[in-house]
């Protein structure tokens, strides 16, 4: 984590994920299963905001993108033209004595339940691709795979798209969906998982303008990072040297993050060349090529392809977010935040709070609306009106129950950007109290300009 | 169908979706795989819009309902409990000679190749659900299946939700989602696909409200229904008579829609009772008891599901939008519309067009707009700056190739609404031809006038 904000442990998020609503076990009641997450009521809003987010970079504001979506389970051979099948293993060994299996790389410091020192076998490769079988009969022909990555269902309908789309080359396909993998060691909460969600582009370009249009999308990746609230000094470049680049690649940037269970990939951005492509024409027999209506050129496109996590991506926005404060007691009455103390109690005067800092753009709910006193029908009805006039226009919530300043601190834990509280001076002269989650500082605002000053920040 | 349109062809409807890029068979470049289907450039969109009315009808204009996203492997044991393990199976026979392998209610009206007539096996119970395995281990412990349906997800996590969402009942929690079965027999284009995605509503009610809920939910989904633009007089209610229930069910209807196959179901809505979070609460041993706050009444609550599906809900659209029509040559001189005869030529002075009448709210693109010429620099520039401020409101498009009749046809084929002209005249006095997708009449528009006046159907 960068030193300008104190370290959060991964417990206090996943504490509050849960207690909040963001993410929770998958079958948790079971016991849970290992490498699989669920997103509740606001995890699966801040999902959406992410997927909307690129989409609407990525396809919508572009004339040069169209989409894809391709089903997770498709022919089996594409995986085989992909080279999955073959190569996307890793390396195994079992005990010959307990049965036991572990990653070659990743070996246990215990002893055999079977008395004495594991015995090894040779490392073998395992497949990380989840296998099933399509059709009424289990039979050799009919295994199909769980799509370990959605690219390859963009190649495979590279020609339909093409020929529909009416597209030039340079453009792109993008396709946000499921992915699995069957990993080995499932880590660090939704980080690695065996169920996963990406949003991956396939941008094709003439071959020989690899390099610019790679570098044109490592740009461009990193500005729409910042836009969705990762800050320029939390994200990293991992430029792969060439010794680590797979052989048809010419190029790959790692787009990483401070996490703070340290720097990992969000997205990778590949110049994969005309590989897939080729593999595809050579294991399908259908020709891949592009003509340039132009130079009258036949030739097999290159492609350039972002591949972003929205699991990472949500995972590092929360991480960002998170923030524990020691706040003055009475909030209004102004005094200095302090940053808190990992482990101390607040002092005099003080409270601690959690606030989720999400850019407004991604918060999953926008603002929340409050009758400064539910037994008060004026200040009900009033502070339905206004919601009701907001929420047209963006996810409101509105609460009634409990004390102003704990309503305060549920939506702070939330990251509602801002509160809008009715109260008697409202009755009286229309304006109501417009909270900042993030300087707690209020200001009274008349609610015919609410919806002008609120879209200033949340468009 | 209904008497008011023609009958359309499934292999037409079919044929405008390959050639558009609404769907295309999954893996085509490998010979397809069965029952699988991939959304191209046009198709991604459509889902897209009928997803986003779904959620922002169920979730997020409502404040009794909150949203979740659940993995699609889960826990095995949730199988269990829901019943699927035992009883998610077609009866299956095989012919002991040739060993291939039918429904018992489909037997084919072959000879068995090993010859004479087949030789078959008692009926034998098939389950449906897609089995893999999770973890590097192939044992049975770590059998898992791919989810048949995202409901199962919603009963495991409904004490997480319940805490986190300050929920009383009734409320309800909603789902979009995959989900998969091995269909026997995947049929009728992509109505009855092996992967398919739901939007799945559970609505939790206090024990004898159940049939009041019940009403309630078949109303608003009938209404939903017709705001996406399935008008009522194709939309049918089938009505379960009580031995057609499930045994734990006090009621189901399903909601129908006019296929050119036939009369078919779109979404089931279920008074399910009590049975799911019975099972779950005796499966797992944690309790799924409410506590009622005010009546202090400690029950498990009853549910009602409307369930749909996103495939079915894009083909009923498909199938409602598809129109063969005989139009006018010079259309804009007039002349009456003709619905198209099958097989038949259109009379002299008239050619055929097809027409995609989608509803504005769920056409893939909303507005196009074009220079007259794509060789006058003027109106390439005055057509860009118009499509640059309209693309910011609404999905647009910028088409400057072939003749304006073709480049209106190609929008009519994939249903845009609303097609701009930039002409001569445009540079003179600022305006534009509008015209009209359905009625192709052209009116003259200001370029200032043109937001608020497509706003009032595009909103």
């Amino acid at each position: 984590m960068s030193k300008d904000k104190p370290t959060i442990t991964m417990e206090s998020l996943a504490s509050l994920c849960k207690r909040r609503g963001f993410i929770f076990q998958s079958s948790e009641i079971y016991g849970g299963i290992n490498g699989f997450w669920d997103y509740g009521p606001l995890g699966v809003e801040l999902k959406r905001n992410i997927k909307e987010s690129w989409w609407r970079a990525m396809v919508r504001d572009r004339e040069d993108i169209v989409g894809l979506d391709a089903s997770i389970i498709m022919h089996p051979r594409i995986w085989e033209a992909s080279g999955h099948v073959q190569g996307f293993a890793d390396p195994m060994v079992d005990c010959k004595k307990c049965k036991g299996r572990w990653r070659a790389d990743q070996l246990p410091e215990t002893k055999c339940p079977q008395g004495g020192p594991h015995e090894y076998t040779e490392a073998r490769q395992f497949n990380l691709m989840f296998k099933t079988n399509v059709g009424p009969v289990e039979e050799a022909s009919a295994v199909a795979y769980l799509r370990p990555e959605t690219a390859q269902g963009i190649f495979a309908q590279f020609n339909n798209v093409l020929a529909v789309s009416r597209q030039k080359i340079p453009f792109g396909i993008a396709q946000i969906g499921k992915a699995f993998r069957n990993e080995i060691n499932p880590r660090n909460y939704t980080f690695r998982s065996r169920e996963f969600e990406q949003m991956e582009l396939e941008f094709f370009v003439k071959p020989g303008t690899d390099a610019e249009w790679h570098e044109y999308w490592v740009k461009e990746r990193m500005k729409w990072y910042q836009t969705i609230g990762l800050p320029e000094g939390h994200l990293h470049r991992y430029v792969y040297p060439k010794e680590e680049l797979a052989h048809y690649a010419s190029a790959c940037v790692d787009v990483m993050y401070d996490f703070p269970f340290g720097t990992q990939e969000l997205e990778g951005i590949a110049a994969r060349g005309d590989y897939d492509l080729r593999r595809h024409q050579e294991f399908s027999g259908k020709s891949m090529e592009y003509f340039d209506d132009e130079t009258k050129e036949k030739f097999l496109p290159h492609v350039v392809e972002p591949s972003a996590g929205v699991d990472r991506i949500a995972l590092a926005l929360l991480c960002e977010a998170y923030t524990e404060e020691w706040v003055p007691t009475a909030e209004a009455a102004g005094g200095e935040v302090l940053a808190a103390e990992p482990g101390k109690q607040p002092p005099q005067g003080y409270e601690p709070r959690v606030v989720m800092r999400f850019a407004p753009r991604i918060a999953p709910v926008k603002v929340a609306v409050f009758p400064l006193l539910k037994n008060k029908p004026e200040l009900v009805a009033k502070s339905r009106e206004v919601f009701e006039m907001l929420r047209k226009r963006w996810p409101a919530f509105w609460d009634q129950a409990g004390a102003i300043g704990r309503r305060y601190r549920r939506q702070d834990e939330i990251g509602t950007p801002y509160g809008i509280t009715i109260d008697f001076d409202t009755l009286q002269d229309n304006t109501v109290t417009l909270r900042d989650r993030d300087t707690m500082k209020q200001v009274r605002v008349a609610i015919p300009e609410l919806p002008s000053k609120l879209a200033e920040t949340l468009g």
